[in-house]
């Protein structure tokens, strides 16, 4: 097992021959990850790995779903209240590893295995013992502890994902230490509390009361409350905020409407229909919300959660069975944009798991809005056939500034690097493709890939400068994001 | 006319120079077809074709479709009550040859004049005549005879589709005849049960009742006369069922709503609102009947037949104005995969003529569930750049496993090698640019192209092992499919 | 700045070559433009254009909406009361040159700088003056009027876009005028009459009246006066109308709803759903009318126009906030089409800015209907790779001869040579795709080539046969198209 140094890199020769060259320029660039689900105790406490089925099978639910989708329960690979060994667990991987072919999950881990843990053994049936073995031994060394591989990846910057009541205490600490290079900065993530019609919805808003001392047993309170852990989180280095939902619509609701719907959420015997237009009021308000306090707003919508309800009430949620919806965003968006679309304030990040809309809604919203940017291909579409389709139907309506850079969005912390480098060759040999059809300039396209790496990702994300690049302002960071 | 032995293979010389190893190992493999629309009783009467036009364009609806387009009426190519002699018909091809250009059809003409029949002469206005004669002189000869071209084709399994109310007296004699070389076996479907609002619905009931006996004047006898006509299936070899549906819907009534509406069908004045939740909780019943008896559930969805009307009162149905819909299935089968989607015992395998749904709905359920398969590319989508197409969509989210192999779904025998053909070229180019690009190894490649043709659709359609593959246990296939 | 003379035909060395040559046969042929926007007063009036800003950046929405997604100020590009001088507007465009990479904007504006005006330095910041004053100094220059540009392009026909109430005045004396080498033909487009719920109908409704001296008080007088203009526009030399609508659908109503919506609409207090419902009966009537004169039907379908009201109410209409909705044609259509789908005098081209539609509902529906055409791709998908996706979407379903031919669609007078120059190339190197990968002869690819700017576009649209062409009789082009 040894990934080729061409990789990805294009099919015709002078494509691949080019598209080399500038990735050579961006191989070793910093990584920004603007967003992600790694855990923040993870690098505070540093504990090491405990196995390898821990690191790379059973928190993953790209690869849980595909031995799922092979016949094996979820069960044996260590979800729920599993009592598999994880040395099985890992052996039902190489076992199936044949069924990864093709997929960007195979290619991750290869990468992974190979580049970071330095394994030429590739995983099968019979090989799995010994890379048990090989990768344990491994994991029992300083070196593969949390925070020693992220500084090893090279990583400038981590956003992670929060809930609004986290305290940020691994955060703070984490900024507060002089040992830790990489900027790891919080992201403030809201979904919990937009749905009247969630279980947990009550218990939630009794959390965020007690952490603000502002009751949220009234709609007005939870606004103010969300509103003061923006800033809380802003003083922690947040620069951005996700939201999850389930469609993209942001529909506001009178101030009256809102909190009868919430009162009733609290007392039991809302319908569906009015936790929907909750929620929809809530993206409005969080949009109006980015727009005062410069938070840039990543939207992820479209996905079905929990489509399979027995695996969700045996294993809880995140266990493969979220699927991508119908996604428009034009119509959806629209009152939200008409309210603060051109304010230079605000900025919206679309991602899409339906790819009809990279072309019909995302181009054309980013390439007349300013305010908003189509955001990397996220999920299902984080392979190399989706995002070259992506770049595709993206660039000739909105270019390549309107873009957000590549985007990680993943909780395994050691396909960290391998995506990035997938995203870093698919873009150069994108480029390469464009000049050799004589579209673009060679010297154009070093600079837009040195961009999409660096420049690009701290403007969209405001980040702020990299010390390392050149002191030309940018046009797309505004001095002061606030007002 | 002399098609290349490199076509389809791929443009860059790389690719096409693995592709053409790789189509070399699966070239010469006996075909599988699981899906398609060959008549049983042409195969038992073993009647010669009477001529050219009769074989190669009035009954086939993707050519008659295309001469349509062009201003050519159906009537003078044979449809309905025409008396269009089958010379002018066969002009009329010959004479539009030109407006195939790019097509699939002329594609699979060309090579099946070619290959089959061992013509060179290409068609056109002047030649007509003359192919005309050179073709039925063949069709004169025992070697053209549907029984001995189907054992020239080498095919292995050829699944034909059966109404319910089908004796399958001519699969019996078919299996019975020692002559006959390929397994040739029927395929459930019940569509013509299924909605109310059907002018022949009655009718088609009381056929059902009388040759089961079981009373399907009622709801529950109707299922349970078609619980019992899929056992007599099973027992003339069947092992998957087919329905063809606008959408797929699949929701469950209450017995007494479906009984009611029942009634109402039979009584008349069933609102057309009705006859769809009928036909919805009956591909749900369908369904969970597939789950007991393990019949392989093949759902194709999303097609709006008899577009226009005139046409359909003229020449009936089939006549090239089925059209595609827009279709999705992840919200749609919801509610079935929720009760049987981790049965073992189950298996469903999606078709769509709406290639959205390839990224958005097919592959993220095949990539979960362990019953549901990617169906190949269907109808308007069965041609080299759609195939290339689903292959992008469908690979990354759900590897190859989870896709049926192909399916040529077709009436025209003599386009079955020249479909399984191509298909076999645009995969071995598939995997060929997987393997240059370096994303998958020759040896993968190798097995892969090898398992599309055999291991694959033997074990999605439960078709049991070949004897001349290899001895290894296929975890797709249950040891027994019924519980 | 010099663009490459391979530039979009093909990556594969074995296409380009074979693209160059298919390429050259098409380089030279004349300019067919069925469908545009360039103003008839322009070309007979043929004063210069007075600033290289007031020609290639204020006008074109292409243009400023990029600019405008990049964060500059409609007002500073000229757009509505701007007093911003033409040298800043020209020197916004020079500085974000670099925004523009990968869009087919830049493209077509540097192709019209050196191919038309034979400028070779590159936009920048530090080259904006140098180059206002050489393109300012071309200007002024009688072969840079309009009239001469148009000429030096070598357009054989030229159709505009022009408003029933239109007394085509401009066309009358275009056409007497023998110094204009050019046909330049209107096209009806009755927008502005279809939708009561539009603040400018009344008055519009009266000018017809006043026009036409036909009483459009009534739903019946508005019918009468546009077939009255259609055949003004007959008479004026119009081959095709042309109908820009929020869907496809074409739904008749009674006289009698059809009537009362209309006086609602004038009286005041009319529901938006009536106006809906109004607006798509006018479509199915207009289809109606096309059926009787013979003049093709254009349909460009699915724009959600002035997204972002406080631009339009700043700048007005076409400020680059139209973007893309859902679209679907099949069952909109169905109604219309089973009325007049296999009328030989009818005649529908369908456009669409949903890339879906391609595949799924535009290419069965021209693979079976006589009267429906493929269009060109349009607005956001006139560029370079979406060109090749609607290609590889459409050919297999409907061949060559059921799609238009290119469309520039364009009121940006110096892109027409480009726009219909990335055309020829694109359609030069999908050819050769085909015949590199053996699907298609060289002899058919030139062949096609050829059609596709000449006979297929003059056919679709009926402009007769050209005096060049050979005299081959086209089935496409019916001898006499009113009945």
């Amino acid at each position: 097992m040894a990934p080729h140094p061409d990789r990805l890199l294009g099919i015709d020769p002078a494509v691949r021959a080019l598209a080399r060259e500038l990735y050579a320029g961006t191989a070793d660039a910093p990584i920004i990850s603007p967003h992600g689900h790694v855990s923040p105790e993870l690098l505070e406490t540093n504990r090491p790995f405990t196995d390898p089925a821990a690191l790379f099978v059973t928190p993953d639910h790209y690869v849980t779903r595909l031995l799922h989708s092979s016949g094996i329960e979820l069960d044996s690979l260590g979800l729920g209240d599993s009592t598999t060994p994880p040395r099985e667990i890992w052996r039902a991987l190489c076992a199936n590893w044949r069924r990864f072919a093709g997929t960007p999950v195979r290619y991750w881990l290869e990468d992974a295995l190979t580049r970071v843990f330095g394994i030429t053994l590739a995983p099968a049936a019979d090989t799995a013992d010994e890379l048990f073995d090989q990768l344990s031994e491994r994991l029992s060394q300083p070196a593969y502890r949390p925070r020693e591989l992220l500084e090893s990846f090279n990583v400038d910057v981590l956003a992670t994902t929060d809930d609004p009541s986290d305290s940020l205490e691994h955060h703070r600490r984490l900024a507060a230490d002089d040992a830790v290079a990489t900027r790891i900065i919080p992201t403030f993530r809201a979904d919990a509390y937009m749905s009247p019609a969630r279980r947990d919805w009550p218990e939630r808003l009794e959390q965020l009361s007690a952490v603000t001392g502002i009751d949220c047993g009234s709609y007005h309170g939870l606004l103010d409350a969300l509103r003061n852990r923006r800033e809380h989180f802003k003083r922690h280095g947040a620069t951005a905020t996700d939201v999850g939902v389930t469609d993209a619509w942001a529909t506001p609701l009178s101030d009256e409407q809102a909190e009868s719907i919430h009162k009733l959420g609290l007392a039991g015997g809302l319908s569906r229909r009015e936790s929907v237009f909750y929620r929809r009021n809530m993206l409005f308000q969080l949009g109006l919300m980015a727009a005062e306090d410069g938070l840039v707003m990543q939207l992820h919508a479209g996905v079905i959660r929990n489509h399979h309800a027995p695996t969700y009430n045996r294993f809880g949620p995140d266990t493969g069975h979220d699927l991508p919806a119908v996604t428009t965003f034009t119509e959806p968006l629209r009152e939200l944009l008409n309210q603060v679309g051109t304010n230079p304030n605000f900025r919206i990040v679309l991602f899409t798991v339906d790819e009809t809309a990279f072309s019909r809604d995302i181009a054309p919203l980013a390439g007349f809005y300013p305010s908003v940017y189509a955001g990397a291909p996220w999920w299902f579409l984080d392979a190399p056939a989706a995002v070259r389709r992506y770049r595709a139907a993206v660039t000739e309506t909105a270019g390549f500034n309107k873009t957000s850079g590549f985007i990680d969005d993943t909780r395994a912390l050691c396909s960290i690097p391998s995506r990035h480098d997938m995203s870093r060759r698919l873009d150069a040999r994108y480029l390469a493709e464009l000049v050799i059809d004589h579209q673009l300039s060679e010297q154009d396209a070093h600079a837009i890939a040195k961009a999409l790496v660096s420049d690009i990702p701290r403007a969209v994300f405001r980040l702020g400068r990299s010390p390392a690049t050149s002191p030309d302002p940018n046009p797309d960071t505004p001095a002061s994001p606030t007002p």
